[in-house]
Formats: C-alpha cells, structure tokens, sequence
C-alpha cells in the first residue's frame, strides 16, 4: 500500500538527528523549532499555479530533505511513523 | 437523493481506522490532528481558477483518502454521517 | 416584491431539518456548525472576476442546497424570513 | 451642494423600516446585524480592477438597496443623514 | 518649500466643519468615526498598479473631500498643520 | 564601507525636527506617530513586481524625504546612526 | 556535505558584530530588533513567481549581508552554526 500526496505535498520519513560528527548535520535537542532530517518517500505531482498550470516539484524520492520540527502531519503507513507537509516547509536538500 | 457538492468540495464517508497490520494505515488515537481515510462518494466539478477557468479535481469518486480530522462538516445522508470538504483539505490518496 | 441578489449573492428559504427517514438529510441538532438546508429563491448574476468577467451562478432558483448554520444574513420579505448569503457559503446542492 | 463619491462607494439615504405587512419588508429589530433597506444618492465611477479598468456599478441613482446596519460612514449633508459605503457593502437591491 | 506625495498619496489640509446651515456639511461633533472635510493641496503620481503602470489619481489639487476622522497621518509644514494619506481613504470629493 | 539596500529598500540618515520657522518643516513632539525627515543615502534597484519586473525607486540618492518615526531597521554604519526601510514607508519627498 | 536551499532561502553563516572602528558596521548591543551581519554560505536558485519562471537571487555565496536578529531557522552543519533565511528577510548587501 502507498500514499499518492496531493498537488505539492511530500510524504517524508524522519531520520534519526545525528551526533556531532565530520559531515554529520546535528540537530540541537533544545531548540523550540529545531529542523529536522528527513527522506522523501513520495512526492506530488507539484503545485498548482494561479494560472492552473502544474509546478513540478523542486525535490523527488530519494531526496534527503530539512523541515522545521512541528511541520507536517504525521500518519502510520504499515507500521512506520511518516510526515506529510508542502513542499513550502521544506528548508533545504541535503547534498549527497 | 444525492449531493452534488459546489466547485472543489468532496463528499466523503469515513473509513474506521485499522489496527496495525500488514499493509494497513494506523491511524494513532491520541494525536490531536491525526489524519482520518475516508471514500469520496462524490466530487464537486473543480475549483474555479482566478481566471474563471475550472481546474479538474484531482480525486475521483472512489478513491480512498487521508484528510485532518477536523476538516470539513458533517451532515447525515440517508441516515449515513458524511463529511463534505474542500480538495484542498485531503492530503493524499492512497493507492490500491 | 422582489430582491434582487447583487453579484455572487444568493436568496434562500430555509426548509425544516428532516428527521431520519428514507432518503431523508437528517441535520443533527446538537453540532454547533450544522449544516442548513434550504431553497434557493433569488440568485445574483455570479461573481465578478479580477478581469471583471462575471462567473455564472453554480446555482439556480429552485435548487435545494446545503449550507453553514450561521452563513448568511437574514431578511425578513412579506413576513417572510429569507437568508442572503454569497454563493460560496453554499456547500452542496441535492440533487432531486 | 453634492457629494461625488470616489471609485465604488455609494451614498445612501436610510429608508424607514417598514412594519409587516403586505409587500413590505420587515427588518427584526432585535438582530444585532440587521439589514437596513436605503435609496442610493449618488454613486461612484465602478471600481477599479487589478488591471486599472474601471468596473461600471450594478446599482444607480434611485435604486433601493440593503445593507447590513452597520455598513458605511455617516455624514450630514444640509442637514440630512447619509451614508456612505462601498458597493460591496450592498446585498441586494429591491425591485420595483 | 513643498511636499511632493509619493504614490497614491495626497497632503490635505483640514477644513472646519460647518455648523449646519444651507448647503453646509455638518460633521457630528459625538460621532466616534466621522468624516473630516479637507483641502488636496498635494497629490502623488498615482497608485502603482501590480503591472507596473500608474493610475492616475482621482483627485487633484483643490479638490475638496471627505475622509475619515482618523486616516492619515499628521505632518507640519510652515507652521501649518497637514495630513498625509492615501487616496483609498479618501471617501469622496464635494462637488462645488 | 557601503550599504547595497535590497529590491525596494532605501538607507536613511535622519535629518534633526526644525523649530518651526519660515519654511521649515516641524515635527510635533508628543506625537505617537509623529513623521520624521531624513536623507537617502542609498536606494535599491527598485521592488520586484508580481511578474517579475523591476519598478524602479521613486527616491533617490539625496532626497529628503518623509516617513513614520518607528519605520525601517536601524543600523550603524562608521558609527552612524541609519535606517532601513522600504520605499512604501516613506510618505512624501520634501522639495527644494 | 552541504545543503542545498530551496527555491528563495539563502544559508548564512554570522559573523561577529565588529566595534566601532573605521569602515566597521556597529550593531546596537540592546536593540530589540538589531540586525545581523553574515556571509551567504548557500543561496537557492530564486523565488518562483506567480506565473512559474524563477526569479534570479539579488544576492550570491560569498556576500557579506544584514538581516534581522531573529530572522531564519538555525541549523548545525559539520558543528557550524547556520541560519537558513528567505531572500525576503535579507535588508542590504555590504559592499565590500
């Protein structure tokens, strides 16, 4: 079973923040809007413009991704805790 | 007697959440916004663009969906609680 | 005497919350924003556009509609109490 | 001396409301926001729309309106209370 | 020296308000939001359209107008006391 | 050391309130919102328009100009005391 | 490792508040809304407009910018404190 998100909407798998590391991001534990880690496991079709036309999205599966803490809403899909938010929450791609 | 929901309102008539299991979506119960699956019984034609154009809807009578718990209102068909909402309302479509 | 709708407002007669019955919408009594049904009397010419076009009515005298319980503004014509409210409170029509 | 209003405002002069009976309209007077029926004075050029084209009025010079009761800004003008509002502010006009 | 208004802004002066006689604009002393007469003794180019283009200002150098008590905002010139605001809160000219 | 404004930004040096004399612009003291006079000291390119145009500034570099007292950001700059706000803060251009 | 910044964010790196020396930009110690210097470490590829296309960044790595203290969302990156902003909350470009 999957999940098709609507329009400009990503479905995201949270990744456990990182130890201070080389090359590791770390999250701060006490920020109150700490960002948080994440991969891509479905992405929408894109945004729908004024217009009517669709904006492809800016990042796809796969996609290692940054959002703030409290974005998203969270579902259970086969047991497994996912995020489900725009792809305006999302702050920057982490490059491999 | 039949509802023919307005521009890009859906008709849909929740599904109970399921327990955990192979290939079932677990809807946890003390989230406060948890997401609720549903079936669209029916569709409105679209929402009408600033343009006056109609955009198609991106759902379709039968598909199975994720929206806020909150969203939408509730009216009784046929004795059937039902939900009416805005597409914009649903989060994702899941795939059969 | 007559009122005449301006723009994407709509005139509506109120109709009785059925109770259960075949067929029957049944309105709950207790919910706070519980849907209305009522017929349409009077329809404006449809909303005006940003580029000035005006967008027809989705709705047409006689219609049987569902709306907000607070939407609208009651008027009182030949004694009579009617709602005035725009067409995009409206939520759905029942189809006959 | 007369008021010309500036773009979609119009100027109002408050008619009487009516007590019930045949033809006439009854404004409740309990309802904190009641509509107030009025005979329009004076009316602007049309409003202007996003791209500078000026938008004619749906109401004239004598037509009789209503208006919710707190809509406008009163002035006096040799001596008699008027309103003015912007079109939007009108619900609906009276036929005759 | 002079104020040049930027935009769709305009430099009035205020004109007391009449004591009710013939032809005369009676501004209610009690009223929480009432109009003020005013001379335009400045106007801007004209309100940038979201195209770029200006429109021209509705108002013009010598125009007498009404606008509400508190709009604006108080500059002194010469020793004179002015208002500057936007031509959107003007509510309309006093023809003569 | 210069400051480049983004877009639509102007750079301000605040010019002291005149005492009221011949020509002389005065601000009132005890006004909460008083206006206050200063000096561009740099200007951006211009705001970036909806369609993606650059609006070129109505101020430049040397006007005096007008605008609210608590608008903009201050910063200092060689020890100097500046503001930094955008062209729709300011109110008018003092002429020479 | 680096991040990639979505659309219109820019990832910047603060410098120190300098003292007042010569060419030195002095932040206020006590202001409540002081602004930040910093170096762009990252910028997105530009704004998406309205109508689709992507509006060029104003600003490029390596610029030395001023933003407001609590603009952005902090992130740690191989233990470097960032922030992740929008161009939009960026006030002025130093020149160098």
């Amino acid at each position: 079973m999957k999940l098709r998100p609507l329009h400009d909407r990503v479905i995201i798998k949270r990744l456990e923040a990182e130890t201070k590391s080389a090359g590791g991001i770390v999250i701060p534990d006490a920020a109150a809007e700490k960002p948080v880690k994440g991969e891509v496991l479905a992405a929408g079709t894109g945004k729908i413009q004024e217009d009517g036309k669709v904006r492809p999205m800016a990042v796809k599966v796969g996609d290692i991704v940054l959002f703030g803490k409290y974005s998203g809403t969270e579902v259970k899909v086969d047991g497994q805790e996912l995020l489900v938010m725009r792809e305006e929450d999302l702050i920057a791609v982490v490059e491999k």
